[in-house]
């Protein structure tokens, strides 16, 4: 069934009003009008089954089946600081951890990025967007976040309030996310910083160690920059989320 | 450094000659001569570092500087089963479960299956390819294998004798992958069999079970059928491979 996000509760209504980008996806996308069922996500995380009573160019009014907890959400919040890729690679890492369930995405400009953004907003409008359809897809209870690009200092200083920083590295032959992760324990929020094609620059990596990131490796396979990220958010999800 | 993977045992081999597809790699896309080095990676799992000393038309030669254990395969073998999904998404579940560690992928033609492989010999073959590249990159022993398209009748078969196999399924709420993952002692080879993009037709979930399947749950987030094989994955390297 179609999921819609709202900004407020719906608790206690017996009404509830879509406005903006989602009224033209309900009625003319989608073309659902009176009687279709959809699932309006309402901001404190609860899913509510919903008909659509009236539709008008401006909103869509649903009446309230059923209100129950969506429980897509992990206990564990994960930022992930991605090295901007080559070409459309950042639109599939948004997608793809959106599902595995990060609820932070944060492109940082490193050393070895090739390629450059060029209009950092518009490049976050547009993969907020990828988000969003992600989050429906996958039926999140909320629309994970994505930040415009930061500079790799700007990026480490935004981290530095995780209960664990974790940076995989394919240098990294002694430390294993593995034994890293089965070591943490009443870890709330995590932040997973990420390489470009090129890697990590040594002197990236050094600084982290500084700040207190745990420099992991992730098994004996080099992964290319856009699969690290998923294997990462599994590996959290799998060891301390909820699987 | 670039790698290329030889038939035989270089095992107190002085020189190792490179014929086939990879010549023209060789010596016109990568332009390398006389002095260049190469990793050769034999058939028993070892990488020679090598100095390139002669190329012709047909053949190059290289002289062995040393010969080492090549440490990226695990000690656990999983075998992929993917339900035929639309579009290109087999190229990238391919090109990622060999970063992973799969040793083999087998496309199945699944109920829900909505694209057609026309010709999966050549399809077969062009997939093969993406294995062969991304085993390079990653720096993998071995190039995993992809088999032709097979019916969900025969991948059954095909899967019988692994020592645990594993059908991912968005409908599973009590058995967690986490769980039986856990207590798998003793586990040589995994099967794991992926949805296409409707998921399983619940027919099939059953005839898995029936055959002796742990049919489980990777988390409250359903994902996409090019994300779970990935998952899944990282999922078992996690527990039981070589993270």
């Amino acid at each position: 069934m179609h999921r819609f996000y709202i900004d407020s509760s719906a608790e206690g209504c017996d009404e509830i009003t879509i406005t903006g980008d989602d009224v033209v996806h309900i009625t003319r996308v989608l073309r659902l009008g009176e009687g279709d069922e959809i699932i309006v996500c309402d901001c404190v995380g609860y899913d509510c089954l919903c008909k659509v009573v009236r539709t008008c160019k401006d909103e869509v009014t649903a009446k309230v089946q059923s209100r129950e907890k969506n429980n897509a959400e992990a206990n564990i919040d994960i930022t992930l600081y991605q090295g901007v890729p080559k070409g459309d690679k950042l639109d599939t890492v948004v997608q793809k951890c959106v599902e595995l369930g990060a609820v932070r995405i944060v492109p940082v400009a490193m050393k070895r990025s090739v390629a450059v953004i060029k209009d950092p907003a518009k490049k976050a409008q547009r993969l907020q967007k990828i988000a969003h359809e992600a989050a429906k897809q996958c039926g999140r209870a909320r629309v994970p976040r994505v930040d415009c690009v930061m500079s790799f200092a700007d990026a480490l200083s935004d981290a530095s309030g995780a209960d664990l920083r974790l940076l995989p590295y394919e240098a990294e032959k002694m430390s294993s996310i593995k034994n890293v992760l089965r070591q943490s324990n009443d870890v709330k929020n995590i932040s997973i910083f990420i390489g470009p094609e090129g890697g990590f620059d040594p002197s990236e990596v050094e600084l982290a160690k500084d700040r207190g990131f745990s420099v992991v490796s992730m098994g004996p396979r080099i992964l290319r920059t856009e699969t690290a990220p998923l294997a990462a958010i599994t590996a959290v999800m799998y060891e301390l989320g909820d699987w």
